[in-house]
């Protein structure tokens, strides 16, 4: 039977989910983390088991052969070769790529051309493709970008007040983030909801420890709150999200720091982090809001933050029909889907508070009867999104 | 008779309105360009005339030395020494100033430190009310700071998602500017509809070359688009407004500018004139709109701008009762005015087209009766405003 496999690959790290096509049946899933650290650490859940391995893995290459190793070893597959499609995501994908694409010599240049947009990811990216076509060379290599799915956003949306030639030399403008996730969630949506997606104003949060809101109008992405980066936009785990470029430069130059430094800072520093001064987990800020005023604040932020894109989104598109709450604190934080609609009542935007307090990482329509806006909650899955596209593609 | 005079210094330029208290009437106004490099203009509006001298003007002193000069030599005062009150608009007030101040040697110690904050407005706000000091030993001098109003933002509006010892050490916070006008826009709107300030939410849009939106709640500055300086916010003529920090860098480091060299990039050749490549001036580009798409790309996302902050405080307050334009544009561009109103026509915004189309720089309530929120034009006047705290203070 058709194996499928998705690969996330970051720069120490590398997530992967083994899919059965067409079915979408998850057969086994797990992670390598500190790659090119000594102890690296290998995990895999199958068949309701979960395996973890100690051991030192030098570089993608290494780690992606042991576990196609373990795979064997713990009967998750019989042989690799039953696996006949790779899907990566792929951090960049610029203006060249508005969908997914089989990975041949001519997308691989262009990946490497990509990487100054993504210096962190996308050389990861480009080895875990690498990696796999030398040892599953049956195997179709689908690259499945982050950024393709906002490709459709109008030019007033996506560039900035620059100079215009900063465009053109540079691609200086909004590319977004998450796309397969919103993807995921605005179809999944626009499912249980039983209409066509194109008929919607969809707003989708998809709330993690990286954070990012779309608007989706006409079925496409028509706006989104990551910008050139993923440093742009809402407030997240520890990035800032939206900053006076003045007061960056003033802090920097005071600090006395590089410009690599600066944006160090404002991507792993910041955010729940910077503010609370405690921890980049809305868990742990939660755990001591009553009784920590800067874990209050913090939280407070967040929430105004998630408001303020709503806000502009509506407008945006001239009204919203459905919000999608998702990614780790969407899917999970009752007590902040809450904050957030309370104050969407004054447009008679209502969910049930009841439903929404037992909801944790589950589908639901939390909004009542009676809201002007349905309400949902979709726990996003980026891996099924790659393995459809991988299937497609074949 | 007691007169106040309202200066209002830039580095290179100083503008003045000379008023009779409390009658609020204004007797003379003009102003000075180009301190400090020779063919200085000094001109003069007094009786219906207006009367111009080009002379070389080393510095602020001898600019100011030189008007009260032509005040009595044109017979606009018979004696310098009836100017009682001088009332000084200041660019930065940190979080020491919530409203405006009579200048002793306290202030003057804090202006002097605030000038990190501003460092090419506040030399020359110092250096005129200095001057007046000397020249004018007998008046009062009080300072208007541009971000005493919004002192009352609350910190959730106020902070970054930045770490938080920014905020304790260097002060990285959102001030906002345009207070004064804000203020003035505000109160006079709330007057114009006979109801009390704090019993209305407003959205007061000072659209000028530079542009910002403020959310007023209970009376008070609750949020505004401006931040740690005036870069941030809406698109402007020639100033970015939002950007991705990280973009910022990136563009940076391959122009190999330095960060004033950039800084000076995002304020004086963005916004605007940026995207049009043609003029950061609002007619210039409505005059090409139509044949130019750089022209038209530069007022679509302009307005976009103006549309999202507008959506974002709607929802941070949960509602709004009024809107207000003002600003060059705001007072004298109907088709701006139009293009912002229409788009929220989904919200039950509306005004009379008509009555629109025929306001030029005058105060009116444009909305039509079955509006859900007013629609007011306020031309600004910050001048009144000063010399309003200059008589209360005196």
């Amino acid at each position: 039977m058709a194996k499928t496999i998705a690969i996330n690959a970051g720069s120490s790290s590398l997530k992967f989910q083994l899919i059965e096509m067409p079915e979408e049946k998850v057969i086994a899933k797990g992670q390598i983390e500190r790659i090119g650290l000594s102890d690296s650490i290998f995990s895999l859940k199958f068949n309701g088991e979960k395996f973890e391995n100690i051991l030192d893995i030098k570089n993608h290459e290494q780690g992606i052969a042991y576990m196609l190793e373990q795979f064997t070893e713990h009967g998750v597959i019989e042989d690799i070769q039953e696996i006949t499609g790779v899907g990566h995501r792929v951090v960049a994908g610029g203006e060249w790529y508005n969908h997914s694409v089989v990975v041949d010599d001519e997308v691989m240049t262009k990946l490497e051309k990509l990487i100054d947009y993504a210096p962190l990811h996308q050389p990861a990216n480009i080895a875990g493709i690498k990696t796999f076509q030398k040892l599953l060379p049956n195997a179709i290599s689908v690259a499945v970008f982050d950024t393709a799915f906002h490709q459709t956003m109008p030019q007033v949306n996506y560039l900035y007040g620059l100079p215009y030639e900063y465009y053109t030399k540079y691609g200086a403008r909004k590319y977004g983030a998450h796309g397969t996730s919103h993807r995921y969630i605005s179809s999944r949506a626009a499912e249980m909801l039983g209409k066509p997606l194109e008929e919607l104003k969809m707003i989708t949060l998809h709330l993690g420890a990286g954070a990012s809101i779309t608007a989706i109008k006409d079925g496409k992405s028509y706006d989104t709150s990551m910008g050139f980066t993923p440093l742009a936009g809402v407030m997240m785990a520890t990035r800032t999200g939206d900053v006076d470029p003045s007061l960056v430069s003033y802090i920097q130059e005071r600090e006395g720091l590089t410009n690599d430094q600066m944006l160090d800072v404002l991507n792993k520093k910041s955010g729940l982090l910077g503010v609370s001064t405690i921890s980049s987990d809305m868990r742990d800020l939660q755990a001591v809001e009553d009784t920590n005023p800067h874990a209050k604040l913090a939280i407070d932020m967040w929430e105004d933050r998630v408001l303020r894109y709503i806000g502009q989104y509506i407008v945006e598109m001239g009204g919203v029909d459905v919000l999608v709450f998702a990614g780790g604190v969407g899917e999970n934080s009752p007590e902040q889907r809450k904050n957030i609609i309370d104050r969407l009542h004054f447009m008679g935007i209502r969910m049930d508070d009841d439903l929404n307090a037992d909801l944790h990482g589950k589908e639901a329509n939390l909004s009542t009867d009676d809201s002007t806006a349905q309400v949902l909650v979709v726990p996003t899955d980026e891996e099924i999104m790659i393995a459809r596209d991988v299937e497609a593609l074949k």
